[in-house]
C-alpha cells in the first residue's frame, strides 16, 4: 500500500522526483508523463515513460501527481488543469503571483475534492516555513533572507544573451560582513548591494570585446546593475569542469527582542547548504506529496500551502514514533 | 476579542509569557496563578495575581492557559489535572517522559474537549520541528543536535552541591571543531566528549580545597566525566556581575545525500542564540497558546504537540496575508 506518484514533466526537478521516490519506501513512482515522445525519454531508473495525453487513463493509478513543469507558463495552466483529477504538487516560486495562482487552483481543488499543494521547494518553501515560525515566536523583531552561494539560472541566462558571449554561469554569493552584521542583532538596514555578491563565469567568442562584455554585464538593470559584480572569462573547457554543478542554498534569519524594555535579544537561523538544487527541491515536494495524500485521505480538499501542513503529515513515521525519538 | 490567557506558576518562565503577552497585540494576560500568597508576587507588568487554588473560578474567563511549572513535579500533576478545564500549553521537556505525559493528558483533555499542547519550547519543540522537517526531507542522513552557548541550570545546580562550593554557573559549549566535521557533510560519528565542552565557573569558601572541588567537578559521573571541562574560580562580585544571564542555544544540523548513488550532498541547519533562555522559550509558548486557541475553536480535542500544528495557526496574520508576504 506505497503512495503511488506520478510526474509530470521530466527536466531536472523530475529526474530529482523520480531519485528521491527511490529514497522514500513508502512511495512508488507510477510514471513519467512528458509533451515529447516517451520512447526518446531516457530515465534515470529505467521508469515507465507515458505521453502527457495519456495522464486522465491514470486517474486511479495515482494517488498524487507532482507537476515538474516551470513557474513562467507551464505551471500557470498545467495545476489547475491537473487538480480537477489528482492530488497534485508543485513548486510555483513567481512569489508575486502566488496568489493569484491560489485562487485559480483552489477553485479546481474545492470542485474535484483533490488537495492540490502549491509553492512547495526551498524559496518558498522551507525558507517561508522559517520565516512563518520566527516572525510568530519574535512578534518585535526583524527578517533577513540571504541567497547562495548558488547558481543563479535566471542572471546565468540573461549573460548568455549578450552579444558575443558563448555560454556563461552566474553565482550569487551573500556577503559574510552582512551575514555577522545580522547576526550580531543590531538590526542593520542593508542595500542590495551590501547583502549580496555576483560572480560570473563568462566564455567568450574568440575576439570578442572582452572589455565591453564585461561593462554590459556591470550595467545590466535588475540583473546586476544595483550589485557588485565581478566578471571571470573563461575557456569552455574550464566552464563544462568546474562549473556544470547547480548548487544553491542561504540563510532565513530573524532577528528579535524580548522582555519589558527589550533588554534581550534573540536569533533564529535557518540554513541551506545544497549540493544539488533541484534534487533537493524534489525532496521536499516528495515530502509534502506524502502529506497531500494523507490530508485528502482525511477528506480534506482545496489548494494549499506548506503553511498548512501539520508538520507530522510529512513523515512516514506513525505520531507516537515521532514523538518518543524526535520531540 | 483577544485571546486570553493565564500564567500558572510565576518563576523566570512565567514572567517571560508575561512579557510576550505585551509583545502579542492578540493576545491579554487574564492573570498569574501562583501556589504563594497573591499579595506577595511582584509582577513585572501589574497582571493581577491570584492563588492558583482559585483557578477554576475562571473557566469562562480564560481561553488558554500557559502552564509554566517544572517537568520534574509539577507538570505531570498540573497539565492533566488544568486540561479538565482548560486549553494549556506547556513546557514539559523530560525527553524520555514524554509519551506517558501524552497519554495522561490526552486522556484528560478528550474528556473536557478541550486542546492540551505539550513540551511546547525549543527543545523539545523548535529544535524537534527542524529534526522532523529535515528528516522528512532528507531520508538519507543524520542528525546532529549541539546545544550551547548557554547556561544548564541542572549543571549548575550540581556544582553548588559539592562541599565548599557557594555558587556556580557552567555553561555548554558546543566543540567549533565538530561543528565543521558535520557541515562539511562528511557524516562523522561524534562521542559526547568531541560535540560539547562544559565550563565552569566557581565561587568557593574561603579555605576550601579548590583542587579537590575541581577533580569532583571533572569526574562527576553523568554531568561532567565525560567531558573536557574546564573550571574557573572566581568571586561572587565577578559571578554576579559577569555571569547573572540565562543565554542560550544551539544548533540543529542535518546532513544527507540525494541522487541515484546518493551522489549529492545537503546540509540543513537551524540554529538559535538567545539572550535569555526563558524569555524565547515563553515566547514559543504563547505562539502555541494562540494556535491551541484556534484548534479547539475548529472542534479539535485532545493532546498536541507542535508536529500537530499548522504553522499558519501559530500567526496571528490572516492566511491571506502570510501567502502574499511570507510565501
Amino acid at each position: 500500500m506505497k503512495i503511488r506518484i506520478g510526474i509530470a514533466g521530466y527536466g531536472n526537478l523530475g529526474k530529482g522526483v523520480e531519485c528521491s521516490i527511490m529514497q522514500n519506501a513508502d512511495t512508488e513512482l507510477v510514471g513519467i508523463f512528458t509533451r515529447r515522445p516517451p520512447e526518446s525519454v531516457k530515465t534515470v531508473t529505467n521508469a515507465k515513460v507515458y505521453n502527457i495525453n495519456d495522464l486522465l487513463d491514470f486517474k486511479d493509478k495515482i494517488d498524487v501527481l507532482i507537476i515538474c513543469g516551470g513557474s513562467a507558463t507551464d505551471l500557470p495552466v498545467q495545476t489547475p488543469e491537473f487538480a480537477k483529477s489528482f492530488n497534485v504538487v508543485d513548486s510555483f516560486d513567481t512569489h508575486a503571483k502566488i496568489p493569484q495562482h491560489f485562487e485559480n487552483v483552489d477553485a479546481a481543488a474545492k470542485q474535484s475534492g483533490k488537495i492540490a499543494m502549491i509553492s512547495v521547494g526551498w524559496d518558498p518553501g522551507m525558507f517561508s516555513l522559517s520565516r512563518l515560525y520566527a516572525g510568530a515566536i519574535l512578534p518585535l523583531g526583524n527578517d533577513y533572507t540571504f541567497w547562495g552561494k548558488g547558481v543563479s539560472q535566471g542572471h546565468s541566462d540573461a549573460i548568455r544573451r549578450i552579444d558575443g558571449v558563448l555560454d556563461a554561469k552566474q553565482y550569487t554569493i551573500p556577503v559574510d560582513d552582512a551575514l555577522d552584521a545580522v547576526r550580531s542583532g543590531t538590526n542593520p538596514e542593508l542595500t542590495t548591494r551590501q547583502k549580496h555578491i555576483r560572480e560570473c563565469f563568462v566564455v567568450a567568442c574568440e575576439g570578442a570585446d572582452l572589455n565591453k562584455i564585461e561593462q554590459e554585464i556591470k550595467t545590466m538593470p535588475n540583473y546586476f546593475a544595483d550589485y557588485d559584480t565581478i566578471v571571470h572569462f573563461i575557456s569552455q573547457d574550464e566552464l563544462t569542469k568546474n562549473h556544470s554543478g547547480i548548487p544553491h542554498g542561504g540563510f532565513v534569519i530573524r532577528s528579535g527582542k524580548t522582555g519589558i524594555n527589550g533588554e534581550n535579544n534573540h536569533i533564529i537561523e535557518y540554513s541551506l547548504k545544497l549540493d544539488s538544487n533541484p534534487e533537493f527541491t524534489a525532496s521536499v515536494l516528495v515530502a509534502f506529496a506524502r502529506a497531500a495524500y494523507k490530508m485528502n485521505k482525511e477528506g480534506m480538499c482545496g489548494c494549499k500551502t506548506v503553511f498548512d501542513v501539520p508538520p507530522s503529515y510529512l513523515s512516514p513515521k506513525a505520531p507516537e514514533e515521532l514523538r518518543k525519538n524526535l520531540l
